[in-house]
């Protein structure tokens, strides 16, 4: 069956497998009968500015595909871009949907998290305003897991799995030297503490796992926090914290506001740059106990670790890519892929469009029974949830030593 | 062949291969007819205190050789301890070795880099005063590269490996957005670039690499760094700066000394404890040109990562603890295993016992003509040095989705 013109951008931070429902979008629809599948650059802000590619002359070949699915950061660049309301600028709708109208697109996919699916909310409303016949999809994304309705989101079953193998790793590096030290292990995660509490899933046969998980979801209390790392001192040498970037005191400031910096930046959507929580909490470490403590940020690694994702991840994120396609060419609009679970052992997930009002601007924070009461770890529950969604591997594609990624 | 007893520790920072060469050690002597193998606990330090254990009862299976190659930091425990000056206190050299003959020690095994040799060296200078018949031999490791004589030293390889894979990564993450901003990645290497360097290998036909790599082989001068930034800037949206932990001032001091840090400690070697390097010039970007910077420090994670190993590093960790077996067995002391490298491409290398007192407490640094003149990258010398070193991996025993290790 033919259809008529697709295009789809990405948006928001990027994930290890963002590029894998880019890549389930394109070869989707390209088998599905699309005519052309273009690719915003930059997402809706470089669309307005006229930037997109005919992403056919990209993706040439199925290797193209697989180096696609493997390539971290957006492959079609990314933005932190916010609509206005359709009553403050009409003028921009009119605008977007004129240059839409002109490359006769039909379906319009957005591969996103909170942020963008607030763009299809806005664009599918404007869409129904003036009787549109365009359909837009919104493909879930986030390493944060905070989408709203879904079981989970892509990119953080990968987050998760990089972030579990490597406290593995400093765990055992913490260990060596059988001293007296305290390893502070900074995690993304503004409000939800999806990722940090990943931490937890490197506990095992061979590994101990972290000694303290602090999540955003609880009120951080330093005091407490010197008095749980005194009660650990007495029996043990090597100490290991795995902490939210996004801890906050009971006044609600972050921690990391505690310490001065010189580069505190804000977003587009006014969220303040966070940093420096593990490098107050070591640096208190030292100054209460005189011994020796190291902060480690995980950083963007944890992001764009590409050459260790989850096989179930990378593949449900090009299946979300692929149900959006077959969801806007069978009539759907103004809707997400959403992922339901069926069964956690074995893990089955099967996928289902769902409105969009529900899910844009929600934030889905980590139930609070999952956490212990004391606020220091999270419960089995966690670890039942979490750990179908780190299994398996995607080998890297090698060349000379170093995984290869698709490249313009 | 039967042999006596053998001893072997671990010593220094540990690297993703040490425990190559431990298995290495450990095979080697036991398939050439070694009577019992026995393990230091933290090294000499800790034998020093009685702790040893003996390696049979941990490791019993071929399967366990292969967990304990793949396992990140020292399986045995390390340790930072610098033998006096025989002159100066004897007695604890006739200590270690009432100790040694007490357990029927034939061959001493030491697994660590420059002053883990001043060790060996100093242990095989008290057996030939004595005239003991035990035998003292070095295997070389070391993330940093910087062992006197060796063509290169386990451990740089896979550090190598994970640095050039996550700069891949870090710099398709810098892209993202399409804005200007500026990342800095601070590398370890207190004296010695070879880390550092190794960002470049991060170049290749999908990426452009860095755009910048200071080495502390060459002085540091912040102006000078920020006029590169300010050139880079004028074509270039995003910047990507590789630079080691270890970078110096005209005036001798440490660039992360200008960062004011409240937990500087210092190793029982004296070192200081380096850190913010990268924080400090990313901080001196936003004031100076306020635009958008980030400090990414690896880390531990550049030791440690051994999801991520280059097998002819871990392979020539192994038969670097096999042949110092060898050589022992056959009558060789106060000698390291080097390597020689024979072709450069197709690569081969062959190793030789060298003479212990020609390695001991001798940094190999980066030679000046392979940093180019204006100190800001690496010449093709040394990337035809390097490449042969990240070859190929060994994949990860994985086990409910993340890398099994060998625990005691």
């Amino acid at each position: 069956m033919k259809h008529g013109n697709v295009i789809v951008g990405q948006s928001g931070g990027p994930t290890a497998v963002i590029n894998s429902s880019l890549a389930g979008v394109f070869k989707t629809a390209r088998d599905r009968g699309a005519n052309k599948v273009f690719g915003m650059q930059n997402g809706i802000a470089g669309f307005l500015e006229g930037r997109y590619v005919d992403l056919s002359e990209h993706i040439q070949t199925d290797l193209h595909i697989e180096l696609l699915k493997r390539t971290p950061s957006a492959y079609l660049g990314s933005c932190r871009y916010k609509l206005p309301e359709i009553e403050e600028n009409e003028e921009i709708y009119i605008k977007i949907f004129k240059m839409l109208n002109d490359l006769e697109i039909e379906h319009f996919f957005y591969i996103g998290g909170n942020d963008s699916m607030d763009t299809i909310k806005k664009l599918s409303h404007y869409g129904e305003k003036i009787n549109s016949s365009i359909r837009f999809m919104g493909v879930p994304k986030t390493i944060d897991n905070d989408l709203a309705e879904t079981d989970h989101t892509p990119g953080y079953g990968s987050a998760a799995k990089f972030i579990a193998t490597v406290m593995k790793e400093i765990i055992k590096d913490a260990n060596v030297y059988g001293n007296q030290n305290i390893h502070i292990v900074e995690i993304m995660g503004r409000n939800a503490g999806w990722l940090t509490a990943s931490a937890a899933l490197s506990k095992g046969e061979d590994c101990i796992g972290p000694d303290l998980i602090y999540l955003p979801e609880k009120v951080f209390d330093v005091d407490s926090f010197l008095s749980s790392i005194e009660n650990l001192r007495k029996n043990k040498k090597s100490i290991v914290v795995a902490v939210s970037e996004g801890i906050k005191l009971k006044d609600g400031r972050y921690v990391c506001e505690l310490i001065s910096s010189q580069s505190q930046f804000k977003d587009s959507f006014g969220h303040v740059a966070l940093g420096g929580t593990a490098q107050f909490l070591s640096n208190t470490i030292t100054q209460e106990f005189g011994c020796k403590s190291r902060a480690i940020d995980l950083n963007i690694l944890q992001r764009c670790g590409s050459h260790m994702v989850s096989r179930v991840d990378i593949t449900e994120a090009f299946v979300a890519g692929g149900h959006a396609v077959e969801a806007s060419f069978r009539g759907e609009t103004g809707k997400m892929i959403i992922f339901n679970r069926v069964t956690n052992n074995p893990y089955q997930c099967t996928t289902q469009p769902f409105d969009i009002n529900k899910i844009a601007n929600i934030e889905k924070k980590v139930p609070l029974e999952w956490i212990t009461d004391n606020g220091t770890y999270v419960s089995p529950e966690f670890l039942s949830y979490a750990r179908p969604l780190i299994q398996a591997e995607l080998s890297p594609i090698m060349v000379d030593g170093l995984p290869s990624h698709l490249y313009n």
